[in-house]
């Protein structure tokens, strides 16, 4: 894929005005703020520092969706529902299978998904939360589905997990294996920051698929292929690729400055809205630090703490909420192709909560566009042209 | 599915601020202009009435995908192109297989194209042209293919038409009967009227997809699903099922009269831009009649211009492109819950000169919003809550 280095994008923004909508409101909604209070991210009030320390995935599930804490009791019989939606129609099994190895996998989440809305349709918006449950109950049993059975040739069972939480049930469907607590608690906190970022590009896409009252599994497939693109989801993926080039800092600064030298766009850094900093880095960037400890890394935690220092000193850019978790990911052993998918797995919350919000005021988003083409041209028969 | 009758909506749309971004510019094109000049819809500077009259669609879909009209020989050798891509690829047809009777033909649309971009992946951005023509060639095999399997338990073969245009070719995959010539005036108009129609909802899905610079099929599909909702594309089919059910004009102005006391939304009357008339109408309205001529159609035809005379009357409302589309795919013998998929068929040109032009001037569109949510939550722990 062609991405602009830096500097070309700069220069190429001076010149398109409205195109991306910056700083123009397209709505309103009650559930995130960024770059406004506290450390700079809340949803529904709050804020994104006390969620990642003390929340599990599900607990801020529920509020995204239902917009309240749950209960105990309540977040108890929540799991309970997600965990009995594990398994896969027969139908989409049969897609997943008909899947090549060497897909990009957001295809396979984004067919996985848009399968399912022909298998389990949604007829009327009053089963909004329960079609949304089913996905966040299966999206971590569709991509490893898919991939052990395209990379492995084994047809997993996607019912057999004792592992009561998305993020240790996607780690278990992944591997075969039980996680251990510190791998869970990660996942936990992974999929608490990348829940939910307000009108996001994914998200607003999945928005103005909303707005013309289209079903659920329509405006998820818009989001997750949204996501795809490297300007969006892949930052983490691509800062794992930059990253893994290097044996160690000295290597990794050598590496960063000839980038910079050369004007190529790198990843992971900076942020189309915060300015000073990504609140949610220095939250995955702790338990990068506690992994790298836990699976004896030699040099990966350091190359990524020089290149963040070297960004730092030379542009004043920050670290994202990408960048740690790349090498967080890599730690757990999980493929780098299956980060963005994990992505997908915590930020259905997110898009699920706007497209319930769009629904309930809604207004179709369509908006005007400047004219620069040719003026009125005369028709001309076929053969007079040249 | 909700769809607001429209006082309310009307009464909604007073307290949404930008929540449409109607009227404000969302970025600049070259494409088309709608309500601006000539009767009110040019692609590429040539008035929509000019090319409804004399083009043939891959006419159209040179000039949107290309920017300009082809000359006879490279007008043919596009067709050779778009019909040597007929034939879809094995595990392509076993998704389709895979979908039931009951799907929603719109999901099928979605998901057949979400599967071809793991089959036939975009990898760069110079394959764009090429992936475009891809899917307009079995757009139409697509649907057939799925349709004829789940109702008639037929596995057709989509290489065996000796249609060279894809109106044509639909028809016969449809039917299995080659079409007649008046047939396939019809479906050369009507989808040269479909093809493009600047930022509308699914366009501009599309677009916002393009923008984190993701693949085509990911773009595209997002465009499907936003097409999906009854506030876009649906309208043609809902006309339908509304003028279905009158059995003479009388009947119908009663039936109208009925639904505008109760303040029911009309499907196929008025437009988010259009103020007076709009230009499709008369166009398709043309060969409706013509249609209903050579069926020897007993109500329909007159019960839809009844319709359209009682609510310019009452409510100053005018039909828009949907409406006499529905009565002229009725003649040909299209089931009715086809006619979405034929908008899709043509709307992609639209779709993806859109993407192509979004990709050269590429900014993310990512806008802000405004937050009336609650303001700073302290924590509670979980056994602490109520």
């Amino acid at each position: 894929m062609t991405v602009l280095a830096v500097a070309d994008q700069e220069k190429e923004n001076q010149t398109l005005g409205g195109a991306g909508l910056r700083g123009q409101s397209a709505g309103v909604t009650a559930i995130c703020t960024v770059g406004k209070t506290g450390t700079g991210l809340t949803y529904r009030g709050y804020d994104i520092s006390d969620l990642a320390h003390h929340a599990e995935f599900e607990e801020v599930a529920y509020l995204l969706l239902k917009g309240k804490l749950p209960t105990q009791a309540e977040l108890e019989a929540y799991k309970q529902v997600l965990i009995a939606k594990r398994g896969l129609p027969a139908a989409l099994k049969t897609v997943l299978e008909a899947i090549p190895a060497d897909a990009h996998p957001m295809d396979v989440m984004r067919t996985g998904c848009s399968m399912l809305g022909n298998l389990d349709q949604e007829h009327d918006f009053s089963q909004q939360q329960d079609k949304t449950d089913t996905l966040l109950a299966m999206f971590p049993a569709i991509i490893c589905y898919w991939y052990r059975y395209s990379h492995d040739g084994l047809r997993i069972d996607t019912e057999s997990s004792k592992e009561p939480c998305i993020g240790g049930y996607f780690l278990e469907m992944l591997t075969g294996r039980r996680p251990s607590p510190l791998h869970k608690k990660v996942m936990h906190c992974s999929l608490v920051l990348y829940a939910e970022h307000e009108f996001n590009a994914s998200t607003f896409a999945g928005r103005v698929c909303a707005s013309t009252l289209s079903d659920l599994h329509s405006c998820v497939t818009a989001a997750i292929g949204t996501l795809r693109g490297p300007l969006h989801g892949g930052a983490n993926e691509a800062a794992m690729d930059m990253i893994s080039q290097w044996f160690s800092p000295d290597e990794a600064e050598q590496g960063i400055m000839f980038m910079l030298d050369n004007k190529e766009k790198i990843m992971g850094f900076g942020h189309a809205v915060y300015r000073e900093s990504d609140p949610r880095n220095a939250l995955i960037k702790e338990w990068a630090k506690q992994l790298s400890e836990d699976v004896k890394d030699r040099h990966l935690y350091a190359v990524s703490e020089r290149v963040e220092q070297v960004l730092k000193r030379e542009k004043g850019l920050f670290a994202n909420a990408d960048f740690f978790h790349a090498s967080a990911y890599h730690f757990m052993g999980i493929p780098t192709k299956l980060f963005t998918p994990i992505f997908v797995m915590s930020r259905l919350t997110g898009w699920a909560a706007h497209i319930f919000e769009q629904r309930e005021h809604n207004r179709i988003i369509r908006p005007s566009a400047d004219y620069d083409g040719p003026d009125h041209q005369d028709w001309l028969p076929i053969d007079e042209r040249q």
